[in-house]
């Protein structure tokens, strides 16, 4: 604090919903100074039951996986639905039965076995942001400002390079209005709170109404000097406009409505999730923690220009009609709605995703797209997952600012393809049955089949597949042709075919080598700051292999390597940018701990020797066995060293021999 | 509350460790009012490293299961270490290396596979404490009032019968003593916390110190009137007392030590569960979470008459040294060292486990053991698991009195189970090893490793199974003959032969017929206060096992039957004292909810049909199948009915057709 308006911070947040708390999670993490800050003043609480506050989420399976990075996943998990099937239903030619009656078409699996540990679930947001505060809080005394709006921002074009501060911005403090939301639903008495404010639908009438207040009673504001701003502010980004980015793509005619409730009703398949196409218009039925479901609903019966849709004419009432003609002859009513919402369909990508990679913007504030295939609130998180860590790294010193542009790289490419996915995926489900097969306007059943598969992986998550950058080291392809990279370093990818160069680590389960336990290889990647080097050391019982292990550890140990050279001094969140994490193949019971090299199981004058970094590919007692070598296509006779990155995406694989490309590697990373 | 000093509750805890906070959970969850006291004034607090503050336990894996049927079995779980193997090392004659060097002999499942789906894990007794205070809290305001020390105790006998609070206790306020438990340990500058205090090697010093000071200070009594008191104070019970219960049994002459500490050491298996059995001694290794282990040591360098020991021949580095001496070649030591004791080993259980059904005891409070088989806070626990729900339903005025006899005949049988199985555990730990096989007074390596896997098994808590009694129905056998029970009522074991009546319900994966999620069913029940009537309905697809279902519902709906005759009326904790779930055996997809009789999955005009009651033994798409039927050894076309206690024990096996049976059943024990 410089004087008594002006406030330095490394990074000043904008927006602290999940994107922007998930950010805030590594920063707290890794000790870098950071303030959060938030027009409203509504955080979301699952105590309250207020608009979008019950805004409730799919959860990505991988989301679930950095979730448990971060210590949580399982309470999420445990707290969360499970979807494991969904159901097709028709009406349609196709149909054996009477036209117009629903029927089971299809089951599809909700995701591949075998993808991950976890599978797609649905909870709160509200939930969610919980778990996320509660980290932050435990690793952190950053708390988020409320009742703060950006009024302007400037970049010192001068100092982008240097770490002096090159971000100002003024922060506006606002007076709490009493009813921030209840004004925006004057049809409902008593409301059922809704998520029109927030729609495309309606203008963004957020920033009038708090201008309007804000004029008689709040004129306070306050100067902040940032090293970085992320704007994670949504949908209606002011950061966004702050650094011209614009939001390119199309807006589609269809029309879709969405209600949140405890379903009364004789349809049979209202836990699973179902999608319906009937000829009455498209439904989809999402299952929800506590009784409750959430329906998307095609909405036909209005203006069918879409352009000047009176949004009076939509509310839970027509919603719940338009269901039940739907789901016909099935019927539905409840006696419980937490929330309802309508919207047009979408789908736009921002032009720029950074200034000067000084200023960034993340989740819904750079792409927008349908809520329906339930990924706005992952892909946010993602984002922002991918950047926090590079900006710890690079604010702490320890990182060349190039590592920042491998965010524009990485979350840009992701955007596009979440758009495509989202368009082909609406288009499917807004249009309506094919009646036969020569019907080309029709969706057929097959594509309709095709489509929700792929776009199930795509949506779990598990599809991402990073561009080669300074920190992914597979080859160039036409596709996804950069140019900051590291020259020569090209990771071995046919070393483990199935731990693919881009994306995150595959997990399978392995044991301790010290005291048999089986663990999830994921389980033991928390998300702390750190990179791994996982040694695949294949069978050490070989006396050829436990040299060659031998050798690399003598390597690793050489005062020239990375691990010698590049530490983080005097820090106290971090030890080491580098964990060693060994997993070999031979017997467990016919290997000792002690007999591996020194560097797999490091000394500690006070602790004795480190019994948590070796593990073993073996059968367990209880948990049958991991198979983890066959699993990713490791020759045991042979091994290979993996590079994982602090967010468990796989940047490097080479031969126990390839220190020097490692070195390499690392120090394009790291500052000398 | 009637006048100042005078308090009415229904029940008073005296003791609040792990066996007064259990009772305290179920008297939470019932709405029970409920009084907890301890004399000391320290909680038990996982932050601070105070004396037995840190006393680490073995977690049974049945103590695993009841947490999770409490809802944080899985978070103890995962915070615990697992110890999944046990390795034995031995120093003998028959060892092929030269003599007196430790080779290991054998290694041996810490539980079989199959018994549960959790083993046996360690855990800070501490943290034990905060979930079970926790879970408390979320339920009640139950309080633990520190610094009273009971002073008087009568039970009005002309009252026993009565709910007229017929007994009636005197508690003293003492002021909080500065330092409780340093002045135990003048040994050590600066002291490791150490827990002689409580050890059968010295006196109860705790009695007088607090004595001492109250003297000075404290001088404020309070009286409170109960209808029941449950003495859970301990070793040095006070309750036991009052009531003339009178500890029965052995006091052996062998000492041994105990140390934790994180061990800094070239012995290879210190993260394995070891029995080291050395010429120069025995010893047990614990390894527990936080890098720490705990050491069981043989103590052999004292007076070996035992009787007049001085304690401060033994200490942490006494201890180290006989760890040292048995260990060899292999070297330990620390710098960490959290708690140490010495104990000698005594197997004692009271004359009497209640008086008048009206004041009970449980815990260390009525059975005192050697705590090397790790069993003593988890069958305290259990003690109490039993007795909670129990006293619930006899104060909520709903089940009668003689209820609360099968308390006495599960524990004390429990109990002296527990003492004959430490009996042999010890001293086949405190023996010598065989030196041949003409050896009569050694320990022969067969003998030890049988025990050891027997023994696991007990330990595991697994082997837990009750007599008959008004609420287990099996037949009498000459060791279990009992008086109390219903006459005539026979659980048919040969419907389920592996769901054995008297033990807890074994657990099998199976899939919510509405959403095809996988559970384990125990974790479909927890404790709540309900009994379970579990249906197999067989293969529900078949018309005449379909007919049987609604015959059997048709007359669990009639008026006459236990379902509508006994109801906990304007309970609001409790809408019915029985859940029914249903698990059949058809295929998943081929069946709909609604076609099984409604019972099954009742309706509510406010939330639809229950989708949460009616399972399926089918293949899950992720983690494979469950095969209930098979495992649980009923066949698919004849089915049967269980009831399951709220504890989860079973009570009764029938067929479909035996709801007489089951009226009769609950008519013995529900008040009309």
């Amino acid at each position: 604090m410089q004087s008594e308006d002006v406030f330095k911070v490394d990074v000043l947040i904008i927006g602290a919903g999940p994107s922007g708390l998930m950010l805030a999670t590594w920063l707290a993490r890794m000790g870098v100074k950071t303030h959060i800050v938030d027009k409203r003043f509504d955080r979301i609480n699952s105590g309250r039951a207020i608009g979008h506050l019950i805004w409730i989420k799919n959860i990505m399976l991988t989301s679930t996986q950095i979730f448990d990075s971060l210590g949580f996943g399982q309470d999420i998990w445990r707290e969360a639905n499970h979807m494991l099937e969904i159901r097709v239903l028709l009406t349609a030619s196709e149909n054996p039965n009477e036209e117009n009656e629903l029927y089971r078409s299809d089951r599809i699996v909700d995701t591949m076995p075998g993808v991950s540990r976890f599978q797609q679930a649905t909870l709160h947001q509200a939930r969610i942001e919980d778990y996320l505060f509660r980290y932050i809080e435990k690793f952190s005394d950053i708390k988020v400002e409320h009742g703060r709006e950006p009024e302007s921002l400037a970049i010192d074009a001068e100092k982008v390079e240097t770490d002096d501060y090159p971000v100002s911005i003024t922060l506006r403090h606002l007076p709490k209005p009493a009813t921030e939301f209840e004004t925006l639903d004057d049809t409902q008495k008593p409301a059922i709170p809704n998520g029109l404010y927030r729609s495309n639908l309606v203008a963004d009438t957020t920033a009038g109404l708090l201008q309007s207040t804000q004029e008689v009673q709040g004129t306070r504001t306050e100067k902040i000097l940032a090293k970085y701003v992320v704007g994670c502010d949504g949908a209606h980004s002011w950061t966004r406009r702050q650094i011209g980015s614009v939001m390119e793509g199309e807006q589609t005619d269809y029309i879709w409505g969405v209600l949140d409730i405890i379903p009364i009703t004789d349809f049979p398949d209202v836990r699973y999730r179902c999608a319906i196409h009937s000829t009455s218009g498209s439904m989809m039925i999402i299952p929800r923690e506590n009784k409750f479901v959430r329906l998307y609903i095609q909405v036909t019966e209005v203006d069918e220009h879409g352009k000047a849709i009176d949004r009076f004419k939509i509310g839970p009432e027509t919603l719940l009609q338009a269901a039940n003609k739907i789901l016909a002859p099935y019927k539905m009513s409840y006696q419980h709605c937490h929330w309802w919402t309508a919207y047009r369909i979408g789908q736009r990508v921002g032009s720029k995703f950074s200034a000067h990679e000084r200023v960034f913007l993340a989740g819904d504030a750079v792409h927008t797209h349908s809520p329906k295939a339930g990924q706005g609130m992952n892909i946010s998180m993602h984002d922002t997952y991918n950047l926090g860590w590079k900006l710890a790294y690079v604010i702490k010193g320890w990182a060349n600012r190039s590592l920042l542009k491998t965010y524009v790289i990485e979350r840009r490419q992701i955007a596009k393809e979440l758009i495509e996915f989202d368009q082909r995926f609406s288009r499917l489900f807004s249009g309506r049955p094919a009646k036969d097969i020569m019907d080309k306007e029709g969706i057929d059943l097959k594509t309709f089949k095709q489509v929700f598969e792929k776009g199930n992986l795509f949506a779990s998550g598990c599809a991402v597949d990073y561009a080669p950058s300074l920190i992914i080291t597979k080859p160039h392809t036409a596709q996804n042709a950069t140019s900051s990279r590291v020259p020569g370093v090209i990771g071995k990818q046919a070393l483990a075919p199935n731990i693919p160069i881009g994306m995150r680590i595959p997990s399978h389960k392995v044991l301790n080598q010290s005291d048999a336990r089986p663990w999830h290889l994921q389980e033991r990647l928390p998300s702390n700051g750190t990179w791994r080097v996982i040694v695949f050391g294949g069978d050490v019982l070989n006396p050829v292999q436990l040299a060659r292990c031998a050798a690399f550890a003598k390597a690793l140990s050489s005062p020239d390597s990375f691990v010698n050279r590049y530490k983080p001094k005097g820090d106290e969140r971090l030890s080491s940018f580098y964990e060693i994490i060994t997993i070999h193949s031979s017997a467990r019971e016919k290997v000792d701990l002690l007999t591996l090299p020194d560097i797999f199981h490091p000394y500690s004058p006070e602790y004795g020797w480190d019994y948590e970094k070796v593990y073993v590919d073996d059968v367990s007692y209880h948990e049958g066995h991991g198979q983890a070598y066959a699993n990713y296509g490791i020759d045991p006779s042979r091994g290979c060293v993996v590079i994982v990155r602090p967010d468990q995406y796989v940047s490097w694989i080479g031969e126990l021999e390839d220190v020097d490309d490692m070195n390499r590697f690392f120090a394009s990373i790291f500052t000398p």
